[in-house]
């Protein structure tokens, strides 16, 4: 049984590790970690988990809990993991993080997007970029994965065969994003309020967002090239989900059923990625609540042009499924192991 | 492995066994039939279950499909079962039904409320209500499990430690419940639409609706004395789940905490039973996705009165997941067998 | 022109007798207090309005701006008021407020149900409970109007017919009821963002809500006895609208359409209330965003039982259309104006 | 007064030129056609206008109807108006049709995407597309106007002042857009369900979208060359309401507030269109319930590249209220008439 701690366990991300943990046959959470509901029980905190895992949340004291675990999943705001993210390496814990933090190649460009001074960039090159289907080699024996944001898990892979196929002008790719709320976290502010978000629709961090530089370097590894994109992120009245509307300019004549089987082909093995067939398109509804992305897409043969739609639930292949389907794989366990719920569809 | 066939496998309710057996260790869908989509995928019909379940959907031909399974789950509309349920019974498969036809005891009142002539009496001794917290014992053997309406499971568990203990007026229990909008069906009723559900709220059925006289037959087996109850059932803009808000005059001087006591010791031992502690509340959310009914209560001592809420999710507990614990029973599985996540919360 | 002042503005109650105010024929804001955002455009914090009404919020200065209207609508915390509604009787202007402060006849109740201690005792006799169908006549001299509560509103208008025919025991009332999220107010507390509500349904302040004792007293000069009533609201995910279910035993045999008959005689005249027909019941669609009351009821003879339903905007008929309602009658201005606009259904 | 007609009164699209022509002080329903309700009352079928508005549907009988209102704004499904619009205009009767049959100027290039043949080509000349901005001085004499799709209204307006300055490449224009429910009009197909757009969210009509063409050659017009686009719908779970994000590639260098300040100028006196300040953008909450569009831009400099933002309400700018703009230009009334409500916010 491997041993997890989950330390940021009663925000929207921990709970979901928490949750999908105790259906998972070779792991189960030993310490959950709460500052703001230190002493009580999770499912005091989430009711949903009552009877199912009743343990107490504990106080962000490294000393206390690092030996109560073999593996941390952490899911921190930035800033916080300086202070617990090398200390758990250096005790030879593993560690999976949910921030932006270890993402980055270059300290350069994770300074310029966050606007913030990285304090452990003697880590940046060992952590492992924590998306399966690019890095499954390296994550076997990671000490420290950065798993990957929702969005650039959605929008990386549905462009990645484009771009791995030399099939598409590298100038032109346009994301256009769809969130549900519960990406925002679990926040008090006015905009993720009921009465803000309700019947509402919105662009937000228009040419801004930090997602689009991590985006921008997995694209460019995959191409060999400097890529440079537009991503929009907006927020839709959903809890959870996730749509990525893709844009590129083709190279050559390629039909819709042609470049599905290059998908196909691309993704054949990858038990998570489900490519769809001519006609199909991915909807939220599809994937939420399970670990899937589904990809589905378009040649329009007039303007020579693929429009790809992916999907995701970004709680899950968008965080914490993929965290989980990281530590199946460090561990040598099958990859759907706990993962094996389909979408609830209602 | 208990092969089971569902019959009327793409329904809300429907295919929500369908999800379920997909996690269950000991049981296998080996036949879905759905006459709207004979010969498609059922992932065709619901993409959430791409590579999870793919089987095909069947016609309703009894001759050609009854030998593929050991029992059968029946979601049907009313008026078909006649064909369907004498046959199987008669080559000795085991029945699990949906529809009103085998929850009463009296052919009259079925008739009166349902507004239809009964096709087969002489199975309505036979068969068993499928509550478990109140028939275990019958459902163990039964050859025909009649599963409860979902307002009358959410209705009953929440009163009945009230009249077992011989504690309340009988004569006005009165009974506001909230069901979310996948109750109906997956039908196409302007009603039911999008822009006309959203932002509405509305009761209806208003001292007509028949699960009154369900929930009357049950609480009367209870009570031993007849019980009439008011029961106005309310749609909400949610797509699962459900809230009773019962009300009944206290014919003694009991607190909170000691009848929250009573329900305790009343539902010891039954996993799928939360009572709440004093303070605390069921939500929809916190149920929604599971197989709990979660139960709280408040004794107003002004009015002496006590306000009991009841909540569960109408296509788990109080449909198919409800179908897989009396599977369970029947075949002499632990209960909580594929039936263990917890409610989503998100 | 009659001048109104607003104080609390940017509210969701003060925002919507502002955007009300705009389509008035005879009135307008001339002044806006809004100490959250003293100095920015109203616009800029409704962006709604933008080129509508862009008026600057003001700073709770009373001595800056009493002058600047005739009347003040104070839509505040509670226990602000103290510093502000003397002082503008004072000066001679006239108010309508939508605390509870002024809506209490005695001391001793709303202390009980508030657990404050009332500042200003010696306003409460002069202060004319603001709900027109009752108070019409005193309402038109009043120097100070205390607007009632949203359910309160629901629930009395719903009732008072069959108390004031004395048709109904009053020992068993029971009121259910509904409200959107924005009778909570435009604020940031957790239960209130949108993952915490969307898809959720809830009971709160069971057996405790302030709002019954209020209910209670209006009954109570009605009825010409003391009542008490069950109250229990919950929550449903929808921005606006409210519905109450109410529960009575009947004294005497009579049929839903002379009941009905009943009360349309009773509300004849009154255009903000309309009476359902026989097999019509209120939907809160049906209501939302416009100023009108629905009333449709069932008389279930086989329990000798009524079940009235009442829905109304709970932002509208709620509070601030009331409110202006009110307004009208304090200036002798017929009282529809400014309060035409129907539900928007969609 | 003017007296209008309705034909198609009880659709979504009907029901709101029913419902604001309440509020209109120069124009009224005089005669209201629904198919469906035949004789019975408009506010039976929308209980919203009960007391409001209480005339009763007729049948589409064009001899009995046709001398009963002046101008007639029909909301019919394609094929019918056939039958109605020709008829009408020889009567000498003004007509506003929402149909796409009368949007084009090409016989050829409407058969082709609405796969129809066109049975008024003869009409195509004379017909004025009415979007107020661009076509003003020909609505005012218009027999027949052809009101635009929600869609192109809502992208013409975002993309107009930068092929009218002639700053973007025209080459690589990307229209991605969001609508709410309702534009599909009062529907029971399955997919606009409750239970199946609740919590999701979609593309839709990828590459093939018939708007695409209506928008096509509106910017051809403007830009003077024949303009191709992508344009992606894509449905969110909101009743009303769709934004369109709107991506092309600059000639020139610009700045976000040069670009503003062009925007502002391009539409200096254009009551309706609202372009925002630097910094803020668009929501659908901001103009759900009113005629206004709201644009709103960011230039990405590391692109070059710009991002509009436009926001209208479907059933308004998008259609009833846009024809009741178009109407008060027909009978030269101030544009706002009847339409001067701003957007709800809740």
């Amino acid at each position: 049984m491997i041993k997890v701690g989950v330390i940021g366990a009663t925000g929207y991300v921990g709970i979901e590790i928490v949750r999908l943990l105790q259906n998972h046959p070779q792991a189960e959470v030993t310490v959950a970690v709460s500052q703001s509901f230190v002493g009580q029980k999770i499912s005091d905190v989430y009711p949903s988990l009552r009877n199912i895992c009743d343990i107490e949340c504990q106080d962000l004291n490294m000393d206390a809990i690092y030996d109560k675990a073999d593996v941390f999943i952490t899911a921190l705001p930035h800033g916080i993991s300086k202070e617990v993210i090398p200390y758990l390496l250096e005790k030879g814990k593993r560690v999976i993080d949910h921030s932006g933090d270890f993402r980055y190649k270059s300290v350069e460009v994770y300074e310029k997007w966050y606007k913030l001074k990285h304090e452990m960039p003697e880590l940046l090159n060992e952590a492992v970029y924590g998306l399966p289907e690019l890095y499954r080699d390296q994550i076997k024996n990671a000490r420290l994965v950065a798993n990957p944001g929702c969005y650039p898990t959605c929008s990386i892979l549905g462009i990645a065969p484009l771009l791995a196929n030399d099939i598409i002008d590298t100038k032109n790719i346009i994301i256009d994003a769809v969130s549900g709320v519960s990406g925002a976290g679990r926040k008090t502010d006015l905009p993720y309020q009921f009465c803000e978000c309700d019947e509402n629709f919105k662009a937000y961090g228009v040419a801004t967002h930090r997602h689009t530089s991590e985006i921008e370097q997995e694209l460019s590894f995959i191409a060999g090239e400097e890529i440079l994109i537009s991503f929009t992120p907006h927020l839709a009245p959903i809890k959870r989900g996730m749509l990525c509307t893709t844009y590129a300019n083709l190279k050559k004549d390629i039909s819709t059923s042609e470049l599905l089987d290059l998908y196909k082909k691309h993704y054949d093995g990858e038990f998570f990625v489900r490519v769809l067939g001519e006609g199909k398109l991915p909807e939220v509804k599809y994937v939420a609540g399970s670990n899937f992305i589904d990809i589905g897409l378009v040649v329009d043969k007039r303007l020579n042009r693929v429009i790809v739609l992916s999907a995701l639930d970004n709680l899950m292949k968008g965080a914490a499924g993929q965290a989980v389907q990281d530590l199946n794989i460090m561990y040598g366990i099958p990859e759907q192991t706990g993962l094996s719920a389909p979408g609830l569809y209602l």
